[in-house]
């Protein structure tokens, strides 16, 4: 977190500067609020008229923007990623040193790394491992049958129930529970039957898992998501799902049993997938959209109704309940 | 988990088997992937294309299958039933012998059953009770005048925070919520006043509470789950909720507070019921719907609109917004 | 919570008592409930026809009832919030006596005022401070630079991860994680690319936060509640929202980044607010709307269609698939 100078980051990053590069750097920070020693960025278009007021020492842009900067440009064809690879030297690191804390309870039948970090707080159960440099926060817990690769990291209280296994270099967030039992049912002479939930999760390299946000384990088979899923917080996955690589979900979006989403697919927030259907690559649904029917053709998905003022927005709600009737009307007259 | 014959599991299960009684079975799986050991299931006439391919050892699957089936059959009248009976035999289920763990934290003032299970981390309040063969598993809190019926189990980090009781064998998961403060609020003179929430939460016999769950405890009087109610995970049910016997919520619902549901409902996935409501027996409503008044009859109800694409919906949406216009444009000249 | 005369409870909340001052309560309830020692309220119109037949010993009610009243009567201008002022009496609390559980694991860099309680398996990392009186109740997190105001009461289980600072008396309930990384994400060749968060959260004096409800930290700068923010249970705020004070929302809402809601609004369950929007002051959502744009007006706002049995449902939506073409159709006919 010291200072670099522009000319370090220009070397550093592999981009081409403008301005003086001597500059000494020690923190980034938006166009608007960033002070005279500190990176900003400009990414997107609409906030290009704030280029010309920012106080930043510099900012990372595409090239087309250099007539214009007030500041240093450190130029990028990707300023967004560029500026995010910056900002992670400026972020507090708590230290996570190896070993396991004295509050722990590690079962004998586990495996934990050397290098691990273990916190205060943390249970792991027989038949659980840890891998290298993996970091368990406090509270966490790591059941049964479940492994944690190299490089995770469990932030602070993330519950592994049983048969989940991360990839390398997993983030998941506190409150997220992996591996609950899926949600199965039989109806039986008027009661319910528990259908045993024998699979479990699998979560491929690089994925990063919100808070609260809960996957569970298949019931026969396991439920699994490719490398590089990003899952906001409060979203539910239920068993069997299967979420391709590079697909990224919003905050409260919800999968249904048995669902399978292609990669590269933006999911928004709030959004639903209903159970055994299938979407391809490269589709985005917009937020709180309900997906009903499979999906084979890449693009953009929607459901729902505009907002509207509550009384406007109740004469038409009153008009969609006659909508069919209304229709008839209109095409018997002019079919 | 050790195998089992056909000829056993048809005598244990009073199910009629045609085919080998000696062959072994280790395990179940699906139609599909079965392998030459292991049983699997058809109940879903969808999937009766899998049952020729199938190499599973044997199915259970009504006899009108027989014909076709290319393996031994178990003939069952409810062969997801049945099947999820003989899938629980091989369940691998981690031993929780009774007593409790070094690290769990008992007040003097509670009452825990000497067959009870309490795990690594445990919390247990004063005045909190834990019946006979309960498991209550690490991480989790019990609170003040909590009581945790006889083999109930409390897979993990699941917390009761107050005046909570649960029936028998009631089976709970990570992260759910149990007894906090219903959202009881006054506007008094430009401020919040907070409401006190008096009351408790009843859970009856053999109902299931989904990971990261939260049920409300009531303002006067209790937040109420009869018997056998099943809720998936991330279901909120506000204070003074009543849910009938046998009704399954799926996740991501929500209740709002003192509605009332019946038995044997189906409340699909993010589905939202608004206060103070009464829903019959016997009502399903689809996933993402929104009950905006009580329901007397049993049946099937929706809200929502289709999912379109974008562009699509999106002139679909604007006329949404005309519809009362144009309905009336409609009417006068035909009225 | 020892019985108080009417007189008494007329004397302490500046109340007018019509009836015997000398009956005393040892109780609260519903007007239906309550009992001959037990205190009622009517606030809701509604509900007036229940006060004939209240076996309460009083009620808290408007003058205008007086004469229908079988009992005693507190006059009050505000009755539910006279009520709820009188029910805390009433309203058990378990002790929370200053000083720290012999298992909770607090760093010497922390500093925890004498007056503050830390339960059972609390953690507590360097640089955290706990106020004066505050309750950080059993597996609650306190992480890095976390401050903890004074008069705070986290139930249970309740995780700050870092750079959160909670003002005076906030009330957080268990499963609620603040300071969560935002989720931030830029795409660069093919895979995500994690942006950091560099922000905190700042939450205002007197707030309430809902169970398993999540507010990540801001990416840069904070996200923000002002004081008497008022969140229910499963709320997702994104990084760098900001919620005016005393505005309330109602639980499952969840507000995307950036945006902005205003004072005094009220955000019925399940709501959803886009991202970089703005909501003026005095806004109501509806249950389960999407605010798609900024609300500059205040008043209630309403999306989504009317709940309808299952088959009259599915003709409507069919038609609201066509509803472009229908409407074409209508306004060549008559423009």
């Amino acid at each position: 977190m010291s200072a670099r100078t522009l000319a370090e980051l220009a070397g550093t990053f592999a981009l081409v500067l403008y301005g003086d590069g001597d500059r000494r750097i020690d923190g980034v920070g938006t166009l608007e609020a960033a002070g005279d020693s500190q990176l900003a960025f400009l990414a997107n278009p609409k906030y290009r008229g704030q280029l010309a007021q920012t106080h930043a020492a510099a900012v990372v842009a595409s090239a087309d923007v250099l007539a214009d900067a007030p500041c240093a440009v450190l130029v990028s064809r990707n300023p967004y990623a560029d500026f995010a690879r910056i900002a992670a030297l400026f972020e507090p690191r708590p230290a996570r040193t190896p070993g396991i804390h004295a509050s722990a309870v590690v079962d004998p039948q586990a495996q934990v790394a050397a290098s691990a970090h273990i916190g205060p707080c943390v249970v792991i159960a027989a038949g659980a491992t840890v891998g290298d440099g993996a970091v368990v926060g406090a509270h966490s817990y790591v059941g049964e049958d479940c492994h944690v690769g190299a490089a995770c990291h469990l932030v602070a209280r993330v519950t592994l129930v049983t048969r989940v296994r991360l990839g390398a270099r997993v983030l998941v967030h506190p409150g997220a529970v992996l591996g609950a039992d899926g949600f199965g049912l039989a109806m039986d002479r008027g009661r319910w039957l528990k259908v045993p939930q024998l699979g479990g999760v699998v979560v491929g390299d690089d994925c990063e898992i919100g808070a609260n946000t809960t996957i569970d384990r298949g019931a026969l088979g396991d439920t699994v998501l490719e490398e590089d899923v990003r899952l906001d917080n409060q979203i539910q996955i239920a068993h069997n799902v299967r979420i391709g690589a590079h697909t990224a979900m919003a905050g409260c979006a919800a999968v249904a049993g048995s669902a399978r989403i292609g990669r590269y697919c933006l999911i928004g927030g709030a959004a639903g997938v209903l159970g055994h259907l299938e979407i391809c690559d490269k589709v985005t649904i917009t937020a709180m959209s309900l997906v009903t029917h499979s999906i084979r053709e890449p693009g953009e998905y929607s459901s729902g109704t505009p907002l509207m003022d509550n009384r406007a927005w109740r004469r038409s709600a009153v008009r969609f309940k006659q909508l069919d009737e209304l229709s008839r009307k209109l095409l018997q007259r002019d079919p």
